[in-house]
């Protein structure tokens, strides 16, 4: 029965050692660490986004990215597609470009159609990140341009520098103000090797987020010129984004964005080996190879109802948890996961984990042999 | 100086007993409960607003107001307006009606119109709750009506149930879905001495709040049609309200609500023990008299500004902090702040919190006399 392989499924993955992220949140020790955090800087409670604490961590923010300001929210959903109508308000134009794979095209029912009245281009191939060369492709006028630094839907990837510098200018050219996803832009500038506010001075706001990367318990921050947060901290009220109290999320944040900045490194050296290592496997292919950031795409040469079955086996053996939620690719004779390189792999050597794929592979009847 | 007046009667503020509401939130401690509650339930993390935990609450909390489904939301702000988007999306009808003192008239930016292209005509009167009568002079078509219940802006105030259930049946005459704004539910239940069932069996869907009456961290549920509720899990999508993980605030819900509205009786009976001794004090009047819930108004007949430097005086001599933010009331003459009775006034002899208003009442000089 389906239900019981789901329910055997579910028991097996939560007993066994994930390789994807941070691995799970443990609340209790979580919501200790925010308490400890809160008496030690002697946080005041927030009430309704207003709170000395919370203004200051906002500050912070800003300051490193080098924006005018910043302001909390409690998801990048909520942040985004407001910093979008704010740019298409000013513009007097709804239209507004973004890349196929965009997380406002794919992951939030067009809210920025339904809600807010806004129509979009889709800028570039899935397979790349856009370049300048994709923007001269469209005709429409458009207020803005959402850029995600790096795509997470190929496989992480980003543009080179000069890339993205002539992304930039030919937006400018144009009169389009850039908008950055910075869902990762902590693991992108580690790949850059340049300051946030050089990379963040080519955008005109910038999304970032603090439950992936940084693993805290959610939200994320839009920055920009005051004026534009301003108009954003509105736009925060109409959306029911302004909480009673948004406390435990963002000390969640403010308590481990120093120490976790410092991780990324770490975890972008990690990737690249793991990558390395995976690529050499019969059946086994990496996107992009190498690695651009600490994340990559997998795709084995296998259906994903067999690699499902063949990564319950090795869950079995090994006791580590490969992979979760394949995609099929081409017509089913292959999958593709996502691997984010986090505490998780970090704290299992990285031929234990290759050892794991390796085993998968040999397992496995490959779907087209 | 006005900042070190500010500054000297934040320290002041801090450093008294406050009467209004539940008392100032103990980060610290709520967060240990939540943890101990977490663990001893055995709660799986919710994940986008999915968790059996989460949805089990859900269940409980449609169930307990007789509803078909319910669903969390980080806000009322949110969970309101996506019920009126809804009703107006089926009935083709932008038109909504609600009271001139809704909450989304005067707290929410208008988010109805600006984010929701609605638009509003406002029913009955102020300064009392809207009545039938006040729906038989609106000629426009409306898709749904607001009812507020109890009303806060005018001290809480409740129509009769017979009043109430006219109400309905108005709006069900004209095919109105009727949206009941439950923020303070839990308050008019106690009032109405029915099953809320039965409350709720006169409105389309109900929005509760958790941090007012309840006192957790934040959060609301929206309940109805199950069909209504998955529309509503879509818009809240829509809206950047799933976050990656609510278990925080929902959980601060959930492991107080019983204990909670166990004390909502007792609230109830010592706000009208406290509103009899103050309307006995010269100079003082309480609005609703006697109050139809635990909170009413209390209207001193003395300026605002008059009124502030005899509350500091008083909670220097008392230690009691009796309002906060007055409103203006007959060109200065008279001000006006709201009391919520909940744990803060019912840990303080009720002869206590009456002497410290007759110690005001003395101590300041009547703005007409």
């Amino acid at each position: 029965m389906p239900a019981s392989l789901e329910d055997r499924r579910a028991n097996l993955r939560a007993a066994s050692t994930l390789i994807h992220g941070h691995g799970p949140v443990a609340l209790p020790e979580e919501l200790a660490r925010v308490s400890r955090w809160c008496e030690s800087e002697s946080v005041d409670m927030d009430a309704y986004g207003e709170g000395e604490a919370l203004q200051a961590f906002e500050a912070r923010v800003a300051g490193l990215l080098g924006c005018e300001r910043a302001r909390f929210f409690p998801s990048g959903t909520m942040a985004q597609v407001i910093a979008l109508r704010i740019w298409s308000d000013r513009a007097g134009l709804p239209m507004v470009g973004m890349h196929p794979t965009c997380h406002l095209e794919l992951h939030e029912e067009h809210a920025y159609r339904h809600l807010h009245g806004l129509n979009s281009v889709l800028v570039g191939p899935t397979d790349r990140p856009m370049l300048a060369r994709d923007l001269a492709a469209v005709d429409a006028r458009l207020s803005s341009l959402v850029v995600e630094l790096p795509t997470r839907e190929n496989g992480g990837q980003l543009p080179s520098w000069e890339e993205l510098v002539e992304l930039s200018a030919a937006a400018r050219d144009r009169d389009i103000r850039l908008h950055l996803d910075g869902a990762r832009l902590w693991e992108a500038q580690v790949s850059y090797g340049r300051p946030f506010p050089e990379i963040c001075s080519l955008f005109d706001s910038v999304y970032v987020s603090f439950y992936k990367g940084i693993g805290a318990l959610a939200g994320a921050m839009l920055a920009g010129p005051a004026d534009f947060v301003d108009d954003a901290i509105v736009w925060q009220r109409r959306h029911g984004g302004v909480l009673y109290s948004m406390q435990t999320h963002w000390a969640s944040a403010a308590m481990r964005l120093d120490d976790q900045l410092a991780r990324i490194p770490i975890y972008r050296e990690r990737a690249i080996d793991l990558a390395r290592r995976l690529a050499a496997i019969d059946g086994i292919e990496v996107i992009p190879d190498p690695p651009h950031v600490n994340m990559f795409h997998v795709i084995l040469a296998i259906g994903p109802d067999e690699a499902e079955i063949t990564r319950d086996r090795v869950a079995e053996d090994t006791g580590l948890w490969i992979f979760s939620r394949p995609r099929p690719e081409d017509d089913g004779r292959a999958m593709r996961f996502e691997l984010y390189v986090g505490e998780a792999a970090l704290a299992i050597p990285a031929d234990e984990i290759a050892g794991a794929f390796a085993r998968l592979m040999r397992l496995a009847k490959p779907a087209g042999g």
